[in-house]
């Protein structure tokens, strides 16, 4: 982004959306999550363990972002809980108004958490907020130590590093020591889990971290709402 | 991309310096390719090793963007070729003005090959022309193979497909011909490289494709330019 003057006025209408947003979540107590990461870092497999472990009595639904297909979406549906698919057609990022759009026809008070999957990319969505509580940043071992530190403002933004696919830690060259030490680099104090979404490593650690995150929601919408 | 109405003002301008690049590579002689890819997919690795290999005789040059830091620029410089490291400072892409600055204080003359790294990201790269011959798109097996179809419009405008990190097949749940055939879908005929930076398998070959490319490419500027 940075890249035009209209962006100023674009996401200045987008930041209205969002707040909207924020705002009936708060009212109906839904936790929203927005996920990003590169292509390929596994959001999506991160949703279908997710999904697969989610814990009865809570309601969970899922929007999915991409340019282009249905197949997250698909894969995403055989858990039962709603999902629906936003295609961008061309668009880098999700941004609120696509949100609003796709929420239509969802009643908030039947939804406890609602977790976004953005568009895979590490630039363009850190600029739009979709009135999440938290962005939650998805890096594959696979990808390199050094991602925190060449897109710093999506690692500053989000709350949490999920570190996926240590299962093949093994066999790549990467230092997770190093990965940790450049993500508080540029967010100190950021949480980080490291999950094999394959294998199954971490993710009792992952549905806690959730569990966590939707008691502090909780706690949080108490005091500001009365 | 593809959501403000002075996005094609934009671009209209970045057609202008492109195509003003395209012709002073032709007058000169520079083959320019643009490697594009999601973050960590291996560009820079990629890089080394063609850097490592480069044949004697023939002079090559490197760009290197990145929206923050200039890791790449010293990965690469060791090797004893021109490198210059552009910064885009949160910009998602490189545009043609990016290039053009770059390029300020190098004597085209003197190059035969100008390779360009881009910011790693699947989307907004697609929309730039950098004047470049060719867009050369890197995709790791850990990345999944739908991307060719969440991505079309990259796979699309890419003439060569380099499929990376080949090494770690055993090890994740990616089919090579599933990944080939969607590309073929989204563009027929595209040609297909697999490689591994790190075991180095497939680097010949990809070092073949380069010469013949460059090959191609004197002969087209000699029926071209007379």
């Amino acid at each position: 982004m940075n890249r035009l003057p209209l962006e100023g006025k674009v996401l200045k209408e987008n930041d209205r959306i969002a707040l909207e947003l924020r705002e009936q979540y708060a009212a109906h107590g839904v936790l929203c999550l927005n996920l990003v990461s590169s292509p390929g870092s596994g959001k999506t497999s991160l949703l279908e363990r997710t999904l697969e472990l989610w814990p009865e009595g809570e309601r969970v639904a899922v929007l999915t972002g991409d340019i282009q297909t249905e197949n997250d979406a698909q894969r995403l549906r055989r858990f039962g809980f709603p999902v629906k698919q936003i295609t961008t057609g061309g668009t880098c990022h999700l941004d609120a108004s696509m949100i609003q759009r796709a929420l239509e026809g969802w009643q908030l008070k039947d939804v406890d958490v609602l977790l976004v999957e953005n568009v895979g990319n590490l630039v363009c969505p850190s600029s739009y907020d979709l009135g999440e509580a938290a962005k939650v940043v998805v890096l594959s071992v696979t990808e390199g130590e050094d991602k925190p530190l060449k897109y710093p403002s999506m690692f500053f933004k989000s709350e949490l590093m999920v570190l996926n696919k240590i299962d093949l830690l093994p066999y790549v060259p990467f230092v997770v020591d190093k990965a940790v030490e450049n993500a508080q680099r540029v967010h100190p104090g950021m949480e980080i889990l490291k999950v094999s979404c394959l294998a199954g490593d971490g993710l009792t650690e992952w549905m806690g971290w959730l569990a966590a995150r939707r008691e502090r929601f909780r706690a949080g919408r108490g005091a500001a709402v009365v």
